[in-house]
């Protein structure tokens, strides 16, 4: 069997979960709260195991799940998706992800990828045909999007933009500036976008959520990639969806049902019933701004340096005053021998670039929070 | 958006069961049970859930589910399958065929499919820029393959055989004689197999399973993609799972990783604890037979003929005695006038060939069948 992948093995997440395993250290590595999620969300999942709820859903989702993401939507952003044809339902934001590029991307295809950025990406392009085409963004201006440096990549191949906000690695979020750029840079093309925004609910510092469809010269073109798995601490139950105009959604729908035709059910109709109260989204802001400045008051005595960032349930340290040693050997040196395990930054780069930085996921109790800021300020 | 699959639209189930419903038709058309699954099954996803197990499975899928379907594969068929390395679950077999199929299938690759055949296949090997070639098998000889037909369509870019049995639509089963042949054609070739099995535990009259994997010749070459729904009635859970020599196995996670990267946590570990009980999924047979009789008992004194089967939990029958129309058209004439929703075995051939025959769906309570029969002996 000849590989179609042989520059691919198995994820930073797998290989750091495991190595935290195996030698009993804090994961701060893989992106999952060590926190329950909210019981009257199991007891929903309970109530419609137990009305017989288990057979296939329809493949775009269940109705009532569909409808109240597109009221959702409309209240934060004003922006109208029709719940039978423009909101499909599907087994994550993993597979949104593949399916929109899957609909989107032909053999040839040159795909605009910023990195930093979530491994899924460039495999998901590459296995369709497509070309990655790299913007290379670094720490030392925290991540900022040089538009005039997108733009040059573009070429008359280019049918896709990807784009991640909040931000997975850096935490960084798009702002209304950057989707005025983004928005003159494609305004004559017909490119593509595709934003996964499954750190939607997630944003700090009274910063809002710029997702590209609240441009309509960009919502005509984009694909929204959404979970709930993030905000609502459940990242196993694998329920995301996709946003997309008529025409978007139906090609998105034709691969989606090939991939996985439909999602489980009974979590689909508990999910739709615990997002009609709105405070069980909105309040999850608040409650991760806390976990962070807990992190980062855990690590002020430290040698760590943090980068500044608005979203996410991440945080990217610098971590030159230590060491010299590479982010992956220092990652795995810190899994080993102090116990705390995170994710080196180069991991999220084409060619490994290391800027000397680690990615700690905070999703965890305040007391993990706490033993691993001890740990890492003996460093 | 220029499209993919401008051949492809939706898929007959949905349009079927869309059907039904508007016309409030009893629906012996999609594949999935009108009954509730054992109580014991309910009561175990709840204690799961209840346990806290909502966070990412490993990408493999969780240790328990995997060792528990090597012991099970141990048993019944005598071939080990390396529980870390050779097992991997997934979100249904549909995404397993369609992984199965991505890791194998490159551009201009050819791969034959026996017809009628499950309408995932084909999309599946076409978004993968492979080439379906097709053997045609016919309700006069009830379905059974001529291997020196299959033999004549290898060329030298033949890649893959999809196999599937118990077979949907038809209900028939691969015999010891079927494999024998298939193994002499494949001997020194590089082809592979993916054989769907999701029917595996619904068998009737004393026939057994004859999975590829039975002949080493075959099982080294062969993805074997199963599921849980249709055993423990719960098409909508999605959980599947692949086996696979280490080799492909890890070719297949590769792909698998981008799709889905995990599947629901909670569902996998209930499935593991009741697959302890084989009686759990032994009985399905003999329950199944029982719902086929019962369904072939209230249509006796009808026009319809029914084609003899083996497995699986569908029926196909004949209708040239009743009506010279084609069979979309009666399948929807069914639904809409005398309330019987059905699928047209067409459906199931890439052009559209009509054989005079219905799928009966007999996943229902007898009520249901009864009164299905009722209105189908009218005719
Ligand atoms: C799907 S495993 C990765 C989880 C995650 O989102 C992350 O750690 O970045
Ligand atoms: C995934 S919907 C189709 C269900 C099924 O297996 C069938 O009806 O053939």
């Amino acid at each position: 069997l000849q590989s179609k992948q042989p520059h691919i093995g198995t994820t930073i997440f797998t290989v750091m979960s495991k190595l935290a395993n195996d030698h009993g250290a804090l994961n701060l590595s893989q992106g999952f709260p060590n926190f329950e999620c909210s019981p009257k969300l199991i007891e929903l999942v309970e109530k419609y195991l137990r009305k017989g709820m288990n057979q296939y859903a329809p493949l775009s989702g269940i109705q009532p799940l569909r409808e109240i993401i597109a009221q959702k939507t409309s209240e934060l952003y004003g922006i109208s998706y029709h719940p039978d044809l423009e909101v499909t339902i599907v087994s994550g934001a993993t597979e949104a992800l593949y399916a929109a590029i899957t609909a989107v991307v032909q053999t040839g295809d040159e795909v605009i990828l910023l990195e930093p950025n979530y491994d899924s990406y460039e495999p998901a392009v590459r296995l369709n045909g497509g070309i990655p085409v790299y913007v290379t963004l670094t720490p030392e201006n925290n991540y900022q999007i040089d538009w005039s440096v997108v733009k040059a990549k573009i070429t008359d191949k280019t049918k896709l933009i990807l784009l991640n906000t909040p931000h997975n690695p850096t935490g960084t979020v798009m702002s209304k500036d950057d989707l005025e750029q983004l928005a003159s840079i494609v305004k004559d093309t017909n490119i593509f976008i595709v934003s996964d925004e499954v750190y939607e609910h997630i944003i700090f510092d009274g910063h809002s959520h710029w997702s590209p469809i609240r441009y309509p010269e960009l919502q005509k073109r984009t694909f929204v990639c959404g979970s709930f798995g993030k905000t609502f601490h459940v990242t196993g139950w694998k329920v995301g969806y996709c946003l997309a105009p008529q025409q978007l959604s139906e090609e998105f729908r034709k691969v989606h049902q090939w991939l996985t035709f439909s999602t489980v059910t009974p979590i689909q109709y508990a999910l739709a019933e615990f997002l009609q109260e709105p405070d069980n989204y909105l309040s999850i802001s608040q409650f991760y701004q806390e976990k962070r400045d807990k992190f980062i008051a855990c690590i002020q005595g430290s040698r760590f340096e943090w980068i500044p960032a608005s979203g996410s349930f991440f945080q990217c340290v610098n971590y030159s005053k230590i060491t010299d040693e590479n982010d992956l050997a220092l990652a795995q040196r810190l899994t080993k021998e102090i116990g705390v395990a995170s994710i080196p930054v180069s991991a999220f780069y084409h060619q490994k670039n290391d800027y000397k930085t680690l990615r700690f996921c905070f999703a965890k109790d305040d007391q993990t929070l706490e033993i691993a800021g001890e740990r890492l300020s003996k460093l």
